[in-house]
Order: C-alpha cells, then structure tokens, then sequence
C-alpha cells in the first residue's frame, strides 16, 4: 500500500493547522489515523455524531477530533473543531504523498515549441502537450498524458497518468483528474439519413471549474455548439459518462458509472448515485438526489430524494413477481367487475381508471 | 473551445456543396452556424419540420437550409435541399479542424521495421505500430495509439489518442475512433472447475466496417473463435461494452454504457439505448429500438421500440411501490376468493391464474 | 483475426498434456478447434453432456473430447478426460500466440534507476516502471503500461498495453490484466461541508491475488485506509468497477459493466451479472449469484441466484404497466373495502396490511 510517512504530529500543531483547540495534553502525538472503532496507541480518529461517543469512549486512539459539546464526556487528548468529520479529511491529507517527483520536465516528454512551462511544474515521462497549452503555476501532468491544442489548465491541478484532454479543453484551478478519463471527445451528434449517419462535427468544447475531482476512465464529451460545463466543486466518480452540451451545477456528486444524457442541465448540491441514467435534454433542480440506478426520464423541479428499480429476490420470486405485473390487467379487470356489482358508491371515486397515476 | 476557422461561405458555394438551390441572396455570407432560436447575424442554421417555421420566420439568421415547400413562408435567403438536417451537419464539418498536423510519421513513434507507411498518413507522438500492419492511405493515428501486430486500418479512417487496437484487429474505410477505446482484448471465456477458472484463449478477431464511428472509452472484444463483427455505419458511443462473437448489423446505434453480451447478434438499422443491457446469445431484428436502461433477456423477433424499467418517483413513493409489488400475491388471494364467490362465470376466462402473462 | 499457428497435435500428444486416454487412433492429427456442430476434418471439440451426444455423433471433427461414459456411443477418436469443457479450454491455449516479443526491454521504456528487471521479462515500448517497484520472472508488461512507484507484480502476469498501475499496488502470480484498466486510483471519498467537498487521502492499496484476470478499461480503487481486495482466481470482465476497501472473495465473477461500491465484501465462488450494482457497506454471501442488472442494496446472507429488474416489453404495454404499478394503491384500497364487506374471516390473515413485504 501506499506507505505514508510516518511524521509524527502534536495536538497543539493539529489544532493549529485545524483551527481548533486541544483539550487534555498538548505534547501528545499521533503518527497515523485510523476509524474509532480500529484506532490504537499513536493514531488520531474522530467523533462526528453524539451516537457515536459511547463508541468513542472506549476508543484506543490517542487524539480525537471532536465538536465542543461531545469532548467533556470522553477522556482522551481532544481537538474541538467544528467539523471533525472535516478535520478528519484535512489530516489525512497530511499522510498522502502528493508529489511523485521534483518539479521539472521530463526528457522524454514531447512538448510544442511554443509551451511554457512555469518552473515548479512537474511533467511526467511521455507525456505529450500540443501547440498553443496555457498551464498555470504548480501544475503536475504525471506520465503518459495527452494535452490536446490550446487546452488551459489551471493553477495546482494535478492530473495523472494516461488522461486525455483533447484540444480546447479548459481546467480550472486545484482540479484532480484521475487515470484514463478522457476529455472533450465528440459529442454523440449525427443526422440519420438512408444510408446512415451524417456527423454534426462537434464544436463546442468543455469548461471544468475549480476544485473537481475526477475520477479514473470517466469521459465527458465537448459541445456540439456551445460548451460542456462541470461546475465548480463537483466530484466525479470512475467510468461517469457525461454527454454533450450538459451543465453540472455546483458542488454536485456523479457516483460511479451513471450517465448524463446530452443537453441536460443538472442543479447544484445534488447526487446522481452510481449506474443511475438521467436521459437528455432535462432540467434537473437544486438539490435533487438520485439513489443508485435510477431512471430519469423526466425534468424534475422539487428538490428532494428519488429513486427507481426493483431490489434483488430470489430467483423464483423474481420470476412470480414479474409475472404478477404482467398480469395486472387481468387483476384490475376482476376487481371493476366485482366493484360494480358489490362496491360501495362513495368510494367510486377511487376506481384506477379515473384515479391519476401516483 | 475549439476555436472553429471564421471562413466565410457564400449562400451559392453552400448550395453547390450540398446539391441544393439558393432562393434570395446568392452572395449572402455566412461565417458559422448555430440553432435556430439562437442564430444571429452571420450564422447559418436549418428548419427540418413545419411545426417550426414559425420560430424560424423571427430567426436572425442569415442563411437557412429548408426544404421546397417550406422556403416560400420564410423571408430569408435560403438553401432549398432534400435533408435540411443532413445538410446542416454537412456544414457543420466545414468548421471542424479535421488535421491536427500535417502528414508525417513522429519521431518519437515506434514502427516495426516492415510497417510501411503510405505518404498521406499522419503517424502522432508516441504510437507504437507492431509487425505486419498495413494502413490505408490518409489514416489518422493520434498520439500515443497503440497498433497491435497485423492490424489492418482502411483509409481515411481517424484514430484519435490513446486507442488500443489488439493483433489482428481489422477497421475499415472513413472510420473514427475517439480516445481510450480498446478493440480486441480478450472476450471474457473461462470455463469453471473446482479450483478455479481456466481460460478459453479467444483466438478470434474483430472486423469493423466502413463509416463507423466508435466513442471515447469503449470496448470491444474479439472473438473466440469467429469474429466480433460491427457493420457498416454503426454509431457507438462512450463506455459501451460489445462482448466476444457479437455481430452488429449496419447503421445500428449503440448509445453510452449499453452492453451487449456475447455472442448476441443486432439487426440493422436499430438503436439500443444508454446503459441498455443485451442479453448473451439472443437475436434481435432489424428496426428494433430499446430505451434507456432496457433490460433485454430475451430474443426479439418483431420491429418496435421497446422498453423496461421503472421511473423515479419521490423516495418514499417509491419505498411504497416496491411493497406493494411484493405484496401481489395476497392481493391475488384475496381477489380469487372473492371472485370464486361473487365473480361471473362469463368473465372467468380472464382469471389470471389462467391468462398468459402479457 | 489473430491467427493462430496452424501446428498439429496428434491424439495422443494431447491425452498425455490433458492426463486422459485415447479411444481410437492414437496417431489421428488436428490442427485446430471448433464447437461440435461447426467442427470439420483436421479439427478437435468437445462433449461435455449428455443431450449433445446426439449432435456429437453426426460431428466431423477428428477428435472429441468426451467423458468415460459417452466415448463409447461416439465413433470418432476420442480423448477420454474428467472435464472435457476444461480440457477444451486448455487446448484452446495452445494455440494462443501468448507472447509478442521476445524477452527484452524496450529502447523507448523509462526505468527508475533501482528497477531490476529479471532476465525473462519482457517490458514493451514507452512502458514507464517508478522507483521501488518489485517484479517476477517473466512478467510481461506491453507497450505504454505505467507502472507507479512500489509496485509488485508476481512472476507470470501479463499486463497487456496502456494498463495503469499506481503507486504501491501489488498483483499476484500468472495473472492477465486488459488495456486501459486502471489499478489504485483514489476512491470516492469526500467529507461534505457547506463550500464543497474535503478530500478524503486515500492512504490505502489494492491487493490482487494470484490467477486473476481483469478486462479492458475496468478501474479498481485504492482503499482509504485498509487495502481492496481482490482474491485469488477472481475474473473481472471490462468496465467493471471496484470501490475502494471492497473485498471479493476468491473465484467470483464480476461480469461487463457491474459496479461494487465501497467497503462491500464479496464472498467466494459468487457471480455478478452484467451493469448489477451492488450497494455500499454490504455483505455477501459465498456462492451468491446476481444476474444481469441486479440491484442489490442490502446484504445477502442465503446462497442461490437472485435477480431484480423488469424485462423488456413493447413500448406501449410497458407504460401501461407502469401506469398500473402507479395505481396499485387505488386497488388495494378497493379490494380491501370489497373483502371488509364480502371476505372469508379464515382468509383475513392473507389481508396485505398484515402481511409483510416480500
């Protein structure tokens, strides 16, 4: 695994490099993190949620991030900070090896005569950047990555090894791109005709705002006219496919392999979870959260949790429960009989043919 | 964006480039193109439908491609052509940088001492071509493309950055094939035992026709003993997955995520929608259309659209939904109970227990 | 297609490497493989039940590889094995043309300083190999493979072109990885707060087992803290993708497109049909089966196949289908008022309000 270095941290730097406050020793070090329940001598963890501190109490862990109103009641060395789960996130950066290698150029990089390369930027083996790339300072292109004609990236954006960006391509500041995801590749645009397809050549490009996450062998397809737009703060999962012309709101999640169709417009603070589909040309709102592999077909307008699909059975119950469907008709067709000849007046306002759809 | 050349066209150049007829202006110029209701000064756009004729009688538009018997209801100079859609996109390409950099073999590309290189090809940085590989003439091979041993690629056929292409693969003329994708790899063939798996080598190939366009990140494996095969004028998008042995008929469309599963074979002139799954093994005819997220197990003999899957609804909807469903058994129950006493026995035929399941 | 070499084997060279035994002619000779009802004269199949021997009979191949017990009804030379599927398989490997070149690294690859390279390897063109990493015997790495600093790669495995393997990710003996799969990117993992998103360090590695094989442009994350973890003799078909701290036990099968999220635990000799989504934090099962398109989001402690999702069927009737799911309550609530009026008191406990959900 990824060994992190073993830099050993005092509570009283945490809290400083936290905006928090210690409470208990101040000397006391960690050299690692782990979860509460698997934390032990030398290791910082947190408590989020009061559920959670009888959990906490008996913890082994040596320095807890916790909020102001939980640290009374647990013995141990605490940092109180607002967002412990927050604190927990910063400190683990502290862990990760961001930098491979030294800011500089590698030989045998292949870079058009006119790239500037700001000196602490660190470009990797093979990595091929064409005519006309704006990088902006502290930019680290690992190995093997293609920078298409005039693409933009910028400041501290870090992209690794083998993504591609094609030409036009704009990156905003502190992005993280993962592995193999491509970008900017033609939109899926053609004109049927009787012997097949004429392509609409896709001229629009993509926009990525500030601080989005990309994740590995993800693809997100240029405009056909206008841009393809990723919001500012947006995450992105692995294998996501997003199509042409769609505008991510900020801060919203895409979880892993759920499509965006063409020309859809997702709202900001929102959640596509993994393998849902939202189909095309659709206006999604604010706030809207998408469970695993939902189907959106349509635009929705209140904010909200929504969800679609049926959820494992045996085999054999599967198979009834399928059955049963498709013999609805039939069942609805037995009870109106039954209902005109015993059922109640008053409730005939509630015969399925004239209830609305729920 | 990717910055489209401002070359200016005349009304009379465009209607001889697409076979059509100017009514109005014939030195009317137009410098880039846009939709209809966005189209101003200087842009060329289409009206492919009566019902928008209306909005294209206010359009801005400088120029607009139409067919006979709409032309006379609009005030603008227009193309008069047979597919005024068809022809946009025709035009469309016009704007579209289709070289990247003149023909040329890089000097950072690896080729196999027999690899001959016809003098129109443009070869990027970094390709590696393997032993026995012939190419057409004017192929596109962008940086970084992987060409395994005796691949054979048709001319005029593009291949942006990043494609792998395994031994024997075979592509034809005018193709393009957008960034990631990998054709060839091994189809996914093991046979159980106790301790394990062991692999079936896939030593069949992949044959692509003529005019295919394939997305970023997809792929498709080669055979196990024939070939996977992809007709003429078949459209792939992003991330889909064709599985060993399939056979794609001519001028389908395969839209992001779907996955055919092996051996399975499409009819012409279809369509399988985003994150559709196909069946292995199945047969499906030509001028059938699945919608996003079908779920198809069985073979489909009749032209139509099809369609499977549930709709989002709000979250505790949907929580209700899926109880009930589970609950159709009782529901059954209790209406054969109640039918067995007070049902007409001339209805009885449509009890479900005796009807098919539809 | 890749062709294979046309080297003959006669039946008893084979019924030695399979460790089985020849009925017939020791010295009849194929030089290639087909199914039972394609194969022809100078070719080997296989019998591997009995409801195909009627079929085998009639076969023209030369050879059949059968069991004890049907190599009697058949009149061709037969090799008499325990598994003739398996044995098929193995002979289908000798005509695999496994390696492209010979032991050697590649002019174009960049090496760390401190990489050994053991005699038999073979590392292909612009392969990039970090510092610290740790191969076997011949391993073999194609063409513009990455491999990140620390990595171990047991003796064996081939790694076929453009596979990304990050930093610290360790892989087991003789196993096969497709192109474009990338290996250790970051998992998903974010803490929310009002300006967006903290990144979460992914601290922790992959760990594959030995015999496993994973397909094309697949993605397996790196673990946040704990390592993924994949087991011996799992396969992994292409664009599967693997969340980080997931567990899947040894020889399950993870099928095209499907989707395991994070810290879910896989048990041994299970399945996981095509584009099925397995949710967060689960436990599964050994010998669970998930047919294609499954949602699975709870644990599975019960063995056996389940399944969810709704076939296809003619556009029209599925949306009337769906309409009639959507009116499901208005039903219930009419058949509970006809049973509360004309019900069998012994059949109340069938009511849906008591019964629980299935």
């Amino acid at each position: 695994m990824n060994t992190p270095d073993r830099r050993t941290y005092r509570a009283v730097e945490l809290a400083e490099l936290l905006g928090g406050e210690v409470k208990g020793n101040p000397d006391q070090c960690i050299s690692s993190i782990a979860p509460i329940d698997q934390a032990s001598t030398g290791q910082l963890s947190f408590v989020a949620r009061r559920q959670f501190v009888k959990k906490a109490a008996t913890s082994k862990a040596d320095i807890l991030l916790v909020t102001a109103d939980l640290a009374s009641s647990l013995p141990h060395t605490c940092i109180i900070v607002r967002d412990p789960y927050r604190a927990y996130a910063q400190v683990s950066q502290l862990y990760w090896e961001k930098h491979w290698f030294a800011p500089s150029v590698h030989p045998t990089a292949v870079l058009a005569d006119d790239v500037v390369v700001p000196a602490d930027c660190r470009i990797g083996a093979q990595v091929v950047i064409e005519s006309g790339v704006e990088l902006g300072t502290g930019v680290e292109l690992d190995a093997q990555v293609y920078v298409g004609a005039g693409v933009k990236i910028g400041s501290g954006t870090i992209i690794r090894p083998r993504v591609t960006l094609y030409s036009g391509v704009v990156i905003g500041e502190n992005c993280m791109i993962q592995a193999g995801t491509v970008i900017g590749a033609d939109g899926f645009g053609y004109a049927r005709h009787a012997g097949g397809w004429e392509k609409i050549a896709q001229l629009g490009g993509v926009r990525i705002g500030n601080r989005v996450e990309i994740g590995a062998n993800a693809t997100i397809d240029r405009g056909a006219l206008a841009d393809t737009v990723i919001g500012d703060d947006v995450i992105i999962d692995n294998l996501v496919q997003v199509g042409h012309n769609v505008v991510v709101g900020e801060r919203t999640a895409l979880v892993a392999q759920c499509g965006i169709a063409g020309s859809t417009v997702l709202g900001k603070d929102g959640s596509v979870g993994g393998q849902s589909a939202v189909g095309g040309h659709l206006t999604i709102a604010d706030n809207v959260h998408f469970v695993g592999k939902a189907m959106v077909a349509q635009s929705i307008e209140n904010p909200g949790q929504y969800a679609s699909g049926l959820p494992v059975q045996p085999f054999n119950d599967w198979r009834r429960a399928v059955a049963r469907i498709g013999q609805l008709k039939n069942l609805n067709d037995k009870v109106n009989t039954l209902w005109a000849k015993y059922g109640e007046l008053e409730a005939a306002d509630a015969t399925p043919d004239e209830s609305s759809s729920t």
